[in-house]
């Protein structure tokens, strides 16, 4: 299955939007990550909140299966769209990486929509017994 | 369980777009909705393609249950936080209204946050037997 994971959100000042969203829709502090900070919005779904730069920029990670991942990746190389593995190296067509998502960490790559959009997609894998 | 139902996403190209998102990560398409045009991406979450404006606008509906939703009414109103029963009608402190997401018919309203990004929050009413 398919599913949004996790979303950029810049904003002007990340504590008063965490503070907004915690207290008026009740999403928990996920704490910060790097020049990040983590809103939670529930077990499968993080906003990450980070200062606003310009241009502003969406990013949307999608989290799915390892076998729906190597499909996806398949089709994005046969379509000879760009991809990397990095958010600042679309392009370089190398990965999967390590990045981090939702539920930990992830397997990842990075390409851009027709928008320049920057889009991931992403597998978690298997935690070891 | 609060959960991300549905966002707007601007592009420059509806078509274009959907083409991408369908052929490259194997979305499905929803279909038009009035003015917009619905790309899911799994049972729970559409995206909401709309053609840019200016200035560009971030639109996120949380879905949650009906207690849920009356809670978090309930800490809008208590914070004094202007809402509205319409996405144009922030401050008229109505609502909440029928709309529609990824589940069909919904009951929402809208705010801001603090960057006046425009959120709505939202719950689906049980389907009559």
């Amino acid at each position: 299955m398919m599913r949004l994971d996790h979303m950029l959100l810049e904003v002007d000042d990340v504590q008063v939007t965490l503070d907004f969203y915690m207290k008026v829709l009740g999403f928990t502090d996920g704490g910060p990550d790097g020049p990040f900070h983590m809103l939670r919005v529930n077990a499968d779904t993080v906003l990450v909140l980070a200062p606003r730069h310009t241009p502003a920029l969406v990013h949307l990670a999608f989290a799915m299966e390892r076998d729906e991942f190597d499909a996806a990746l398949g089709r994005i190389k046969a379509a000879n769209v760009e991809y990397g593995d990095a958010f600042d190296k679309v392009g370089n067509n190398q990965g999967p990486a390590a990045e981090s998502g939702a539920h930990g960490k992830t397997k990842s790559v990075y390409l851009y929509d027709p928008d320049k959009n920057l889009i991931e997609i992403c597998y978690y894998e298997p935690v070891a017994a």
